[in-house]
């Protein structure tokens, strides 16, 4: 079921899988360059090795030429036109297609829906609407004989950017923008973006999955961010509320409410503490309460993971069981950053020589609090990542000085990566 | 790609697809309950009808005969005996199963998904690591080209909501572990639980799909929850950490390293905020940052339903995109909770005459920040669900009180219902 990696693989040739690469912006780029990084481990689990055939852009390539010598299309081109006449033309020549257009898929869902059973291809586009988070796959796949009551998403990171700006730093609708554009995190014209129109597609497609009931962009209304003010956000902030743009899909008597508007939410709301350019979805059902996703929602690297993700489930025969095993020693000594909690003497030079210890064994201290009772006083740290042996030796030494009252107490540390 | 069930189906007969439901605990019962329920919609999308071709007990049942009348074998009982007998012969009779049971795949994988691969069936186990949560489906499918760094989870809502309890209030943890106990948290016996041992088997599991090596229950050092104490908690919380028991399966630079033990994160991470009983998963990756996925990690209806998903997997061919459109009509007045912000005259009555207006609608206020501003106060309110026409209806009004000094800015609330 899963891509082992651990070490270098056999052969592993396999007959070519060939794809045709239509469009070469961020997304494009990213997966040309990670498809020859992964093609090894997938040649190994499946036999097939996946393959550019070719690259079509506005300026190079013939599409007919290209899709006759390819097994699947990959459309990262964007908009619909000519990425709609590409899409069927290859399901119609019985292409599978994966897509990361959100654009097409909100405003021709329905027509390539029933291209693609009509022509028994394979039409996936878990890219188009929240990156690399499954979202797709979980509605459709892990979901697909659930009731689903609701779906509640932050599913455009520009604006989730610039509202956590907002909020963090007390900074006008305004300048939180020019942060964003600064930084990356919004385009020039963000308008898709910022008066939720961007988000209103992504929903559009979600609803339909969710729901089955096929939803056209031009039927979800929304609401931007435009008008949103820091003093709004200070107010809430009092009554327990965080704000941010959200979209909805919901179940109601008599049909379904498909809609995007900027939302306070309380505060132990799953979507509440995600910040940043993150995107992240709550499915709600009365059968298994929730389950939310979270993660970049944009990116070329992260983005053509999710592509390259569709590639294999394309490319693969159903699991059975993972693939066959690979070699990989278990490591039990690795590096963790520590809290060390000790009780000792209140008395000079305790510090320095708990410290000394710990240097010694390569440990450096992150941060530390200390605090009297009585004659005593409790030591409480946390250190830098250190290998866990040398850690343990330092304590075990630690743990002999006299001014120590009382066994020292050792917990680990988890610090993000990225 | 998904169950559309909007509205009543016609027909969908279909041919059956038996189900042999070995065990009838908490979750057997639950899938019992819940796929009549669905079996409708699932005839509809994919032609088949599923039913449960019988039920073995200790008591009832006779498992040879309910194997010849069966397409496909869940596998509800738990512990390894008589499990992997099951499981085994029912794949040797080229029969595929759907399995919950963690500890026959973290102690005997390796021959379960060997006699998988020789017998050409499909071996699912979404809810044996996390419930509803889609965690084996994400690593094996989305992310199966995708080279993962590393896993981190809480995968025991047993030991989470001891934990979290201990944070809130404050408690030790054997009160918390009573507490735990009475809600039905936590079993009589919550040696399995407290000890590690349960986070160590869904880790084990983890790690063979995400690294690809065989990774046995007994390869998984765990530490347990038993000896923390509320003062380790109360003197993080001053260095801004909170305290979680983890699973972790990593890459090192000659092998990988699967553990579990107490952790204390960041405010940040996104496994902080995970409270109560809930499990969450994140996955990190150089290529693609970290995805995180959470929801309810145990319960009967829950992990019912994520035995109904890899049911329907099974069933279904790959994809051609969502099944045929239902109708369902989009409804665009529908209820929410909202803020209400108003600039008034601070003078007596004010409230009350706002009060009765959104009265009249059936609004009614939940929570009221009134603060002066010079001669002018604030009046910040959130209101209780209600119809959005009738609550805008109230708005007119209120704006057209001679005290209200600027346009009312009204932005909607989001409320958790489960």
């Amino acid at each position: 079921m899963t891509a082992p990696d651990g070490g270098p693989r056999e052969g592993g040739e396999g007959a070519p899988f060939r794809i045709a690469l239509l469009g070469h912006g961020t997304v494009g780029a990213a997966f040309e360059e990670l498809l020859p990084e992964r093609a090894d481990v997938i040649a190994g689990d499946l036999g097939q090795r996946p393959e550019i055939a070719g690259v079509l852009t506005r300026s190079r390539g013939d599409f007919d030429d290209l899709l006759g010598r390819s097994d699947l299309v990959v459309e990262l081109i964007g908009g619909t036109d000519p990425a709609l006449d590409y899409v069927l033309r290859a399901m119609q020549a019985g292409k599978h297609v994966v897509t990361a257009n959100k654009q097409l898929l909100s405003q021709h869902g329905e027509e390539l829906y029933a291209a693609a059973a009509e022509h028994g291809v394979q039409l996936r586009f878990e890219a188009a609407v929240a990156g690399v988070v499954p979202v797709i796959r979980v509605i459709a796949e892990t979901l697909a004989a659930a009731h689903i009551d609701r779906v509640h998403g932050i599913v455009n990171g520009t604006t989730n950017f610039i509202l956590s700006a907002m909020a963090r730093s007390g900074s006008s609708y305004e300048e939180a923008l020019a942060e964003a554009k600064e930084l990356g995190y919004a385009e020039a014209d963000p308008t898709e973006d910022v008066t939720g129109k961007d988000a209103a597609a992504k929903m559009a497609i979600i609803a339909r999955l969710a729901f089955g009931a096929p939803v056209h962009l031009d039927d979800v209304p929304h609401e931007g961010i435009e008008h949103l003010t820091g003093e709004d956000i200070a107010y809430a902030e009092e009554l327990g509320l965080s704000l941010k743009l959200i979209g909805s899909a919901e179940r109601q008597q008599d049909g379904i409410a498909v809609r995007v508007f900027p939302a306070f939410l309380y505060r132990d709301h799953p979507l509440a503490s995600v910040e940043g350019a993150f995107n992240a979805v709550t499915i709600e059902s009365s059968a298994f309460t929730e389950i939310t996703l979270s993660g970049p929602g944009a990116g070329g690297p992260q983005t053509a993971t999710a592509v390259l993700g569709d590639v294999v489930s394309v490319m693969a025969p159903p699991p059975v069981g993972p693939p066959a095993p690979v070699n990989l020693s278990l490591v039990s000594d690795i590096e963790s950053a520590f809290y060390l909690h000790l009780e000792v003497a209140d008395r000079p030079g305790v510090l320095a020589q708990v410290a000394e210890i710990l240097g010694l064994q390569g440990a450096s201290i992150g941060s530390v609090v200390q605090k009297g009772i009585g004659d005593d006083a409790r030591l409480v740290m946390v250190m830098h990542p250190v290998l866990e042996s040398k850690f343990r030796a330092a304590v075990d030494l630690i743990e002999r000085l006299d001014f120590v009252r009382s066994p020292p107490r050792v917990i680990r540390v988890i610090e993000e990566v990225f």
